[in-house]
C-alpha cells in the first residue's frame, strides 16, 4: 500500500490551497473554536455554520439563528453566546443549528474548503479523529488556526499529538518540517500538558480576562467521538 | 533596566515590518545563505551586495562585478560561484565586494530594510552575534528565511539556539510563542545537531544534489566574530 503524505501548516497565512485539493485538512484551533464546535456536537447540536465576518452572524441572527460570536475572546452583542466550550451546553445547543463567528477559527474553516474534506480537529476528539483518518486513505493536512496567522504552541502541539497517532499507525510518511517539529514540541508538551501551555501567549491572554476556565477541558482527550465536518456550508457530525 | 523584547518569525511569509522599526532583525538560512555570507567575510570579504532577482544578479555581473548566484541549489551559468560556503574562500573573496543571490535568503535581507538593524545570523558567528546583541539595547526579531516561505527546522534550531543565548542573559522578555518553541526544539536538537538536522527536508534536498558537503560545517558554532550588518544596500562586517 503506497503511505499516504501528512502535512503541518502552523499559520493560515502559510496555507496553500491549491496543493490540497484531494487531503483532508484538520483545522486546529484549541482556544477555543476548535474546542467549542466538538463540544457542541457532542451536546447534540444538528449543525454549525462557519462565519468569517461579524457582519454575516448579526445577518443570521436578525433571521432566527442560535449565535455565538466573539473577537478577542469576548462575546459581541447582538450574540446569544460567545467562545467557551461551557457556553455550549445540552439545554443550548442539543438539536439546533447554530451560526459561528470568532477571531481566528471560523474564517479558517472557509479558506479550505478546496480541500477534499474540511474537518475539526481537538483534543476533545483526538482519539475518534485518528481512528477516522486512519480509516480514509486520504493524504492530511493538519491545520493550525495559531493567533492573527502567528505560530500558537497550543494548536501546534495538538497536531504534533495528532501526527505522532497517525506516524504511528504506519499509513503516513511525512517530509514536512513543521510535522516534525510539531510532533518533537508534543514530546516535550505530554507529560504535563497543561504546564506546558502555560508558556502560550493565548493561555496568558485568557486570563487576563478571566477567559480560562475552560482552559483545562480544552486540554482533555477524547471528550467525544464526534467528528465535525464541513460540507455545503456546514459542519454537521461524522463517526466511525 | 527595562527588559528587550525577544521575537521570533518562522517564515518571511508571516514577518510584519510594521512592529519592528526601533528592532535588531537577525537574518538566518543556515543551509545556506546565512553560513555562505559569515564564510565570505570570515575569509576577509569587503562587502556582499544582497539581491532577490536573478536579472539584478545579471545585471551586475555584466558591470564587472564578483557574482554568487543559485535557484533550488544550483548555481547560475552567468554567476562565478554558488551558494556553498566552501565557495568564499580567501583566494577568491578577501578584499572584494560580492554580489550574492540565492533562493531564499538574499530576498529576505532586504524585505527587512525598515528594521533598525538588519544583521546576519547562523551557528558559524552566533557567540559573536548574541555578545554584540546583548551589548545593544535593542529589541531583537529572529527572522527564519525557512524554505518557499514554509517553516523549516535548521533556521529554527539555530533561532533556538540563539534565543536561549539572548534569554539567559537576563536582558531579554519574551511572550512570543515562536521564541518558546524555538527554545525548546533547540533543547532537543542540542546534544547531538547533526543527527537532528537529518529529518529536516533542506537536508534530504541537499543530499539528493551532491550539495550536503558542507552541512556539517554551517552546524558549526562559532567559526567567526564577523557580524554582517547591512548599510546602505551592502553587508559589511562589525565586530564588538
Amino acid at each position: 500500500m503506497q503511505k499516504r503524505k501528512l502535512e503541518t501548516c502552523f499559520s493560515p497565512a502559510l496555507f496553500e490551497p491549491e496543493g490540497h485539493d484531494n487531503s483532508i485538512v484538520v483545522i486546529i484551533d484549541v482556544l477555543r473554536a476548535s474546542s467549542a464546535i466538538c463540544t457542541a456536537f457532542a451536546n447534540g447540536a444538528a449543525s454549525i455554520i462557519p462565519v468569517a465576518e461579524v457582519s454575516e452572524a448579526k445577518e443570521y441572527k436578525s433571521k432566527g439563528y442560535l449565535v455565538a460570536a466573539e473577537r478577542n475572546g469576548f462575546v459581541l452583542d447582538f450574540a446569544d453566546f460567545g467562545n467557551s466550550p461551557f457556553n455550549f451546553t445540552k439545554e443550548k445547543v442539543s438539536g439546533k443549528t447554530i451560526v459561528y463567528s470568532t477571531t481566528n477559527g471560523t474564517g479558517l474553516i472557509n479558506l479550505a474548503l478546496s480541500a477534499y474534506m474540511t474537518v475539526i480537529g481537538s483534543f476533545l476528539n483526538i482519539g475518534a479523529l485518528t481512528r477516522w483518518l486512519i480509516n480514509l486513505d486520504r493524504d492530511v493536512l493538519l491545520l493550525c488556526a495559531g493567533w492573527k496567522n502567528r505560530f500558537n504552541i497550543e494548536d501546534t502541539v495538538c497536531a504534533g499529538a495528532i501526527a505522532e497517532k497517525l506516524m504511528r499507525s504506519n499509513c503516513y510518511t511525512t517530509i514536512c518540517d513543521s510535522t516534525h517539529a510539531a510532533i518533537d514540541l508534543w514530546s516535550l508538551a505530554s507529560p504535563d500538558l497543561p504546564a506546558y501551555i502555560e508558556k502560550a501567549a493565548q493561555r496568558s491572554r485568557l486570563r487576563d480576562k478571566n477567559l480560562d476556565d475552560c482552559i483545562e477541558f480544552c486540554l482533555t482527550s477524547d471528550f467525544t467521538d464526534k467528528i465535525p465536518v464541513m460540507k455545503n456550508g456546514a459542519l454537521t457530525v461524522d463517526m466511525l
